[in-house]
């Protein structure tokens, strides 16, 4: 019986995964890996005899089930099956509900940390999540809807002074519309990070009350990260990277 | 005049650094690192004539200007010039101050997001922070107080589903005090990871009724990550990382 790790391959940037990660995949014999991994990651794996593509993101293209089913038929005639996902395993990633099947089927398995998206976005924008004049809480939620229901972010909005919103693109209205509900000021910043970390990077800093201005005159398509709250102004002065 | 790389080293395993710092660190001039830096990453700079420790955690052990004057200075005398952090620079790691401080000395600069310990301590004890059953949010805070000014946690430990509190150990008391009269429930599953990701991690799952009686059972020492939510009683079905 083979042992699974469950790897978080980083948020774009191929040389943003870890050694420890590295390590491993130099010695996988399968490679389970989602949509938008890096092809430059999957060249680790040298003496990977599968790779298997279950383009998943945040939706369903393959569904949930049938990765976990994979990983466990995979371990059971492998000794070292990676399950790489995007980002970190246990942001948005569905990690849990994959080591909960791994745990039910008696498989081996361990975990290695990736950097999260939802950090190295802004922090490739330039903008700090935390700061002493600024922010000194953060929130991290997606904007992606379960099962279709209606969001409800106005609580977490008031309460951080920093909220970053991943898989927000799609229901960016609807997040506008309950921060402005909720109270905050219709000149707060917010930055949208597009494929960041990657060379089509591109970062746009606008307000709650001028986004819809914004998104006319650029056409802004997934991944992308939004960030609400003062810290995204600080992008104007001290982004770092070069952007298209 | 030299550009500094603001890294970071993760959250204690030296081995969950990023590919992109050991390339940078291979070539480092200098290299002015934080307490609880791994020594084993320090090795990767090869090159390095002078390593500098600047004693920081979250106090302030060297002065955050004394820091930003000593970057400042190496970057005027040397090529590459390596300001290394533990976790993730943007995150209560004062980052953005750092580069704030580059950029008005006219220093060229760039981050490297680092592993932070407030996503790789519960992934380490078997938490995800997020999970589609159990929490679709996340917040981290710290628990520091800035000027001994009180926290004010209460509407954050409502709106979001888990909160990850980093550097709470000393204000613990405080911390359950403001969850409780926030109206979570006696029962909310809290847990406590010590030294995260290194040899001496321990971990211990307790409630926010049951704190104080688990205090004062185990003698806790920082640097530890606390989690308060759903999500930390999965620690008893998903760890599997091997503690003492």
């Amino acid at each position: 019986m083979g042992k699974v790790y469950i790897i978080g391959a980083g948020p774009g940037d191929s040389e943003l995964i870890t050694l420890k990660a590295i390590k491993i995949l130099r010695r996988a014999d399968v490679v389970i890996y989602d949509r938008l991994v890096n092809s430059k990651i999957l060249k680790h794996a040298r003496q990977a005899k599968e790779f298997i593509y279950v383009g998943k993101t945040h939706g369903d293209a393959y569904k949930q089930e049938e990765i976990n089913k994979l990983m466990i038929q995979k371990a059971k005639e492998h000794n070292i099956v990676v399950r790489l996902k995007n980002g970190d395993p246990f942001i948005f990633g569905r990690g849990g509900e994959e080591c909960e099947a791994l745990k039910e089927a008696g498989i081996e398995y361990e975990i290695i940390p990736g950097i999260t998206s939802a950090i190295a976005a802004p922090e490739y924008a330039g903008i700090p999540l935390t700061h002493r004049n600024y922010a000194s809480s953060v929130a991290i939620v997606t904007g992606h809807r379960k099962e279709n229901k209606p969001l409800n972010l106005q609580q977490i909005l008031k309460a951080v002074d920093t909220t970053v919103i991943l898989m927000g693109i799609s229901t960016i209205q609807e997040i506008i519309k309950q921060a402005l509900d909720t109270g905050l000021a219709p000149q707060t910043p917010l930055a949208i990070i597009q494929s960041a970390t990657t060379k089509r990077q591109k970062t746009i800093i606008t307000t709650l009350q001028e986004v819809e201005e914004t998104l006319k005159k650029h056409k802004i398509k997934p991944p992308a990260v939004i960030v609400i709250g003062k810290v995204a102004q600080l992008h104007k002065t001290l982004a770092w990277c070069k952007e298209k």
